[in-house]
């Protein structure tokens, strides 16, 4: 028996069969990338299961929410990151590589990766890993909308090192402007910070910049402080516009306060050294110097994801495609998460002749109240957006929304054909919304993934998710669902707002110290955690620091 | 009189007598260098009495003893670092400009800087300053004795960046022996850390190293934590050979138990990118192969300390000299400190004729023992070589010096004639010896030039020297005097050795806890205390950080 099993480990690599014994091989899992979702599935994952390798070029994961807070020295880098190899640790035999996958080939089922990191590290430095499950979790980058100058000139804000640059950078421009050999104009170009996009990351480090500024470096730069703007252009109507009106309008109003400029309704078309050139509708072009600007609009595509896509024939997207259980449909065992990936959900109108030929049992070619009934729990777990249909109208029973096509009809006694079925339903695939790019959207699915992941087996025989529509018997798993918890909009000065479920908005600063609370706790170590309370503490006994390093 | 004062300080440039009244204008002083010397000559300046000016190419002061534990994330960047603007905020009207002094122009009194930072801040970026003293605390830099491939292979340890750039290479090496691809030969090559240089600092990273290596990373990289080697090279007989032998003993004794290799008798001669190359005068050239290498071999001067060295007839010279109140003899006004200078004591035998003439004062030709005795204050001030010598020799009295000289006279009754004289005191110069660059030093001597610039003024009117040997009166100051304190060599595990005053030797676990408190409180701000006590406590709780940040 044993040799048996040494026999098929060795055949692995072309072995794509179900793990069904206690000798069989360990499927082979491959993770690229070490971010929300990577880890959050990593952490989840009951590695005993399999044979797990992750892929990634940072060998830490990074608690990605706290990035603005690091560009003016309130929380310092080394307490937001916690190596990958240390979580993973505690999980038991994980491989990682610091590596970067350059190649996803799903036809051979392989990943080509590349480890291009020192200085005297010999040229040899690309290796092949096969899978039989990818789990593609790299996020995305930054989407510069192929406008001239910004790679050269903006700063970014996704990564650590983003985050450290700009803290240098800014203190780079209070001394710059401090030189004696210099004009006032030139001292009001190089402390004219710009932050281009008003979403919350923008606002964040806008917000974290003012307190800087105003609480620390007011102090120490006392004859330059009355020169130093922050403006945040923004293109769209209002900054915030992901959250309700309350909290963009205090933000806006806080602002205003606080001497930040908000420039809504402006489209940044180039940057150079020293000027942004914006463009409105109604006042055409506008350029104005500045100093120091950050770049944060949104996400785009990395290169591998869309050599990816072409291969798999998902050109022309964004990002990649999976079905609501965050599989690639186009390719075997492949899985997509967070920032590279979208669910793309299911509509109910393409399914509607289906669904009506499950449901009517009896073939009576109408569907009794019963009959929909009977169906109903597997219809809103496949298709979310009928729930929420139902709650955007305020209907709390899907037979309320029948009942509106048969006005005149007895609840009980409805039947409806498959015309009148079809203009029950045919609203509904308007609530399908894709999800944002968010860090809890990430977490969330890679928590779902590892989740499967780990029942995969018992969920081969007993299928605990909905019924398949178009074809027989029941789909393994629930479809991820995403729950939303809130969002932040910290607004300086210790206040912040926050839209929390049930559109509940709070700000103020007992919402500070909940965002302190909630971040707290999110920690992804004790150790983390331990870091970045006491880097709070620090920045409110000692300040923020101030030091260009 | 105000009218006065105003046309005065306009002319000031050129007005070079001293501040003697109340509405003269303050006397420019211009500081080039914010490490140990300059720091410290600024936090004990009274700056009220002058018109200070600050010109640094770094906005901070960093506790560099600590630098090396911040090369294995023991110690944070941001914990050893203090701003000196916060420095000189508490000291009233002190100017700062982050820029580097390109030139020095001792016959205009001129400064020439250039402040090339960021990115997108133009070129205009040079400008004069002016100065009636000048005080020259630029420190050194690395001295590769022109090895070929050493700028471009090797690490040095000498600034803040530096060791942050070994943290990130040292994580690379064991990121990248863990790849896949490689055989084992690879990997061990990878995993070979070299550091050339016996002395402290190169001693404190091998065993910071070490310590990182067997205490965290053994944990994280398991499967090449048995390829790791770390090796010493060093040119001399021994490693730490400004220490007592005693210390050298236990630390080469501890390095062996601990794995470290000690070569000693070897020079490099050069490095590749993979490879470095030494020499052993009996074995010839050896080259092996190594990962990764940090270059700790003693200091070599700055470009515009050479220039301005042949500018005043100093060519040829490691450092600028200095006479033993810390000016530079050749020129007006202008003070050296630190790593860049270096004290040269004038000799006794120079000055003996001289000596021997204001100490007869009779002009009987020969000197009696009550003259000897009237003048020995001053010489012991003047030649510090003279205590040293008595010192070495066991003796107490200058008297019975001289008694040796003339054994069959009664010492109440001796008479020295000049060559007597002479003969007498022949071999203190011996005792002349070039103090150390260390932070010790530089911080003393930053204390003792500030005092004197506080008592600048008094010391005119009343000079508290000793007598002027070659020309009448007094000198205006006592001349620098230095006190070791003893010197402290970590050699990991928890173990420190130290050379205190009067040749004390310690070594062990509790010369560990001595380190920790006298570094703590050599701090130089509660800040910086405060972070370096939390960070090594965070270091105890949690291990050090191993993210490649």
């Amino acid at each position: 028996m044993i040799g048996g099993g040494l026999v098929a480990y060795a055949d692995s690599k072309s072995d794509h069969a179900i793990a069904s014994s206690q000798v069989a091989p360990k499927k082979k899992v491959v993770v690229l990338g070490t971010g929300w979702a990577g880890t959050t599935f990593l952490k989840n994952l009951d590695s005993s299961l399999y044979d797990v390798q992750v892929v990634s070029p940072r060998n830490y994961f990074a608690f990605t929410p706290l990035l603005p807070s690091i560009t003016c020295g309130t929380v310092e880098p080394c307490s937001i990151v916690e190596p990958i190899r240390k979580i993973i640790k505690k999980k038991g035999e994980i491989k990682f590589w610091e590596a970067e996958c350059f190649k996803i080939d799903p036809t051979s089922k392989e990943v080509h990766c590349r480890a291009d990191i020192g200085t005297n590290l010999d040229g040899n430095d690309e290796f092949l890993l096969n899978y039989d499950y990818l789990v593609i979790a790299i996020g995305a980058r930054v989407n510069t909308f192929n406008t001239p100058g910004v790679v050269e000139h903006c700063h970014f804000l996704k990564e650590v090192e983003d985050a450290q640059k700009i803290r240098r950078s800014v203190m780079d421009c209070f001394e710059r402007a401090s030189l004696p050999n210099l004009d006032e104009e030139e001292r009001k170009r190089i402390l004219h910070f710009v932050i281009v996009g008003g979403g919350p990351t923008g606002v964040e480090f806008a917000a974290e910049l003012h307190d800087f500024v105003t609480e620390d470096l007011s102090k120490l730069y006392p004859m330059v402080r009355d020169l130093v703007k922050i403006s945040v252009i923004q293109s769209g109507e209002h900054i915030l516009t992901m959250f309700d009106k309350r909290v963009t309008e205090f933000a806006e109003e806080k602002f205003q306060r606080d001497g930040i400029e908000v420039k809504t309704g402006f489209k940044v078309v180039e940057v150079s050294d020293k000027n942004i050139t914006m463009a409105n509708k109604s006042t055409g072009k506008m350029s104005v110097p500045y100093g120091m600007a950050v770049w944060s609009t949104g996400i785009g595509t990395r290169p591998v994801i869309m050599d990816f896509m072409k291969q798999i024939g998902q050109a022309n997207r964004r990002a990649l495609a999976t079905n609501e259980w965050l599989r690639i449909h186009e390719c075997d065992g492949v899985y997509a998460l967070g920032d590279c990936a979208t669910i793309s959900q299911r509509k109910i109108m393409e399914d509607i002749s289906a669904i009506f030929k499950v449901a009517d049992k009896d073939n009576s070619g109408t569907l009794t109240v019963k009959e929909i009934q009977g169906i109903l729990d597997d219809i809103c777990i496949r298709y979310p957006q009928v729930e929420l249909y139902l709650k955007s109208k305020q209907i709390s029973d899907i037979v309320d929304l029948i009942k509106d096509s048969k006005r005149d009809v007895e609840k009980e006694s409805i039947e409806l054909d498959i015309e009148e079925f079809k203009r029950a339903l045919a609203n509904v695939d308007s609530q399908v919304k894709n999800l944002p790019a968010t860090a809890q959207v990430a977490a969330q699915q890679g928590n779902y993934l590892a989740k499967c992941f780990n029942k995969m087996k018992d969920c081969e025989e007993h299928p605990e998710g909905p019924l398949r529509i178009t074809e027989s018997g029941r789909h393994r798993f629930r479809p991820f669902r995403y729950k939303h918890f809130g969002q932040f909009a910290p607004l300086g000065g210790e206040q912040t707002a926050a839209q929390l479920p049930g559109d509940w908005i709070s700000i103020g600063h007992s919402t500070q110290w909940l965002w302190y609370s909630v971040y707290a706790s999110k920690q992804v170590s004790w150790r983390t955690r331990a870091l970045v309370i006491s880097d709070w503490t620090r920045r409110f006994i000692f300040g923020r620091d101030s030091s260009r390093i």
